[in-house]
């Protein structure tokens, strides 16, 4: 029987410090439209207070994704990060948080990934591909970051909308199947629309005393409706190559940008919203981490059903896009 | 009998611009030390020209190795990017390499990937990871960027090791065993050693005023010899595992950062410096791009023999080490 992958466990770090959209209008003068709110449904932003990076919160996540694993770090076989907001520009993130872990003293090998915004989806497919294709890897550590906060200006109400956040899965070895497919889909001509354009295309030095507000989130154009366009495609794509159907769906986990992309689309798959499970209410606009988070808090909530498919399902500036299915096993 | 992985083809970008130890000191007032040129065999610096960007050389690169296989970009299943010198913070680099070579049209699935200077090593290991796990993919690009010299003050002469380059490879499905095996470890304890020490670990504004200096590459503190310590036994790790032997290797291929330490590595693995192939005295260092720019190199040159072994070997700061075999077929 061929050899498969399974999430295990998952753990997060979620920012003590609380802004309502009041807070937020008294500490920058931008007022948050009540629509706007009641749109994305992000009613409250969580920033990292100044003693966190995002490795010191990566590492808090996995540490909870290993223990609730009942695993050890000297257990895990390579630990992969995404984030779009790494702890600097070089070295990559993930070294620092194999070390703040302990697994220096095992060697544990580490790898960065990137894929903005849809992150936990190209997280467990890079750990699903490992695990399958690899006999040695059992426990691979998967980490998403994002310290988006840092790189705003809070001029404008667009940036209400993000928040820090860290969350972490363990993926492990399983005869069973676990994992069952991923649709993955790019389209780079959209690269010059929403992002932190801060790189060496020229000397680094001159690219700031000309710019210097090109080390922050900068909105150029707006994107046309990817997400509604795209997400009912892939989730049938992966339907289709996991041979699985919409009644074998415990849940469908979202980027959490806009409620009522999420209610729009799971309207069009003809699937009610207690299949989907939403966290920017409490936890804001967590980018990269956003999917693997709400899974998190669904399977606190009881609402993973075993022996049902979960499905991730993100979208990342650039842009990449991405769904992923899981059998929770 | 199980699905492989092969190199089928190399790309690169070679910057035009090539600047000697004594035009570096007119040119900054920085003098180089012959006996540092004659350890580190770094005889010349090549820089891009202002008008290329890290996605413009990636692209040139990518497009030669697509060429060099007979393929087309259409044919592509998975566009794969290594760099710590990114285009930008966000978005990713890949999408943006992917728009450049035309595969927009395809929706080819992109990933960016950040190993630091171990690069070479650890895209091809994904890349073979991805194909031997996952039928639908049979033809994976795998590309490395370099563009440090735009993080350089030119003000120490270490910093004279540092040229800019892009290099590109196309990883096949085969059903003859191409990859063989594959060695990784990292100690993150060394992650405050060497780097580009610019992330959000606080509001980024505030970073720069404190520290304009920050966004500039900063060798801290020197790392112990690393390379010769652990290089032997990566090597040896690739062999146990691939079930190969030192008579079956064609090319060992290092990160090309100082010609003494290949040199000491070979005689310790008694093997003649002609199985290995060295470029940075013609390219400079181009860190993550390095081992594979050798390779280029080396078919280039008539260097690399069918049937037999090639073996990659790289380290980058953090500290990431790796070492991956494949067959020549």
């Amino acid at each position: 029987m061929a050899r498969s992958a399974k999430i295990v466990s998952t753990g997060a770090y979620i920012p003590p410090i609380v802004v309502t959209p009041e807070e937020y209008e008294k500490m920058y003068g931008v007022k948050v439209d009540p629509n706007f709110v009641e749109r994305t449904n992000v009613r409250v932003k969580r920033i990292a207070p100044p003693g966190e990076t995002p490795a010191t919160m990566a590492a808090k996540a996995a540490q909870m994704a290993i223990e609730n694993a009942g695993l050890d770090i000297k257990d895990i076989d390579y630990i992969i990060l995404g984030t779009d907001t790494f702890e600097a520009i070089a070295p990559p993130t993930s070294p620092k948080v194999q070390y703040l872990l302990g697994g220096h003293k095992y060697e544990i090998p580490t790898l960065d990934i990137g894929a903005s915004c849809a992150g936990s989806v190209y997280l467990l497919d890079v750990a699903q591909s490992f695990i399958r294709a690899n006999e040695k890897y059992n426990n691979i550590l998967v980490i998403g970051v994002y310290a988006m906060t840092r790189y705003l200006r809070n001029k404008f109400m667009w940036e209400w909308l993000f928040s820090d956040a860290a969350v972490a899965a363990v993926v492990s070895a399983s005869e069973e199947p676990g994992y069952l497919a991923t649709k993955l889909r790019a389209d780079g001509s959209f690269w010059d629309y929403w992002g932190i354009y801060f790189g060496p295309t020229k000397n680094v030095g001159e690219l700031i005393k000309e710019n210097p507000d090109i080390i922050y989130l900068d909105l150029r154009k707006a994107y046309p409706p990817v997400n509604e366009m795209y997400w009912p495609k892939l989730i049938e794509a992966v339907m289709q190559e996991g041979r699985f159907t919409k009644d074998d769906i415990t849940q469908i986990l979202f980027t959490q940008v806009r409620l009522q992309t999420i209610q729009t689309v799971m309207k069009e798959l003809g699937l009610p919203l207690e299949k989907t499970h939403w966290v920017m209410d409490k936890y804001g606009y967590t980018g990269n981490t956003s999917a693997l988070l709400a899974l998190h808090d669904a399977l606190a909530n009881g609402k993973v059903e075993k022996g049902k498919v979960v499905v991730f399902v993100q979208s990342g500036v650039g842009y990449q896009q991405g769904a992923i299915a899981f059998r929770w096993i």
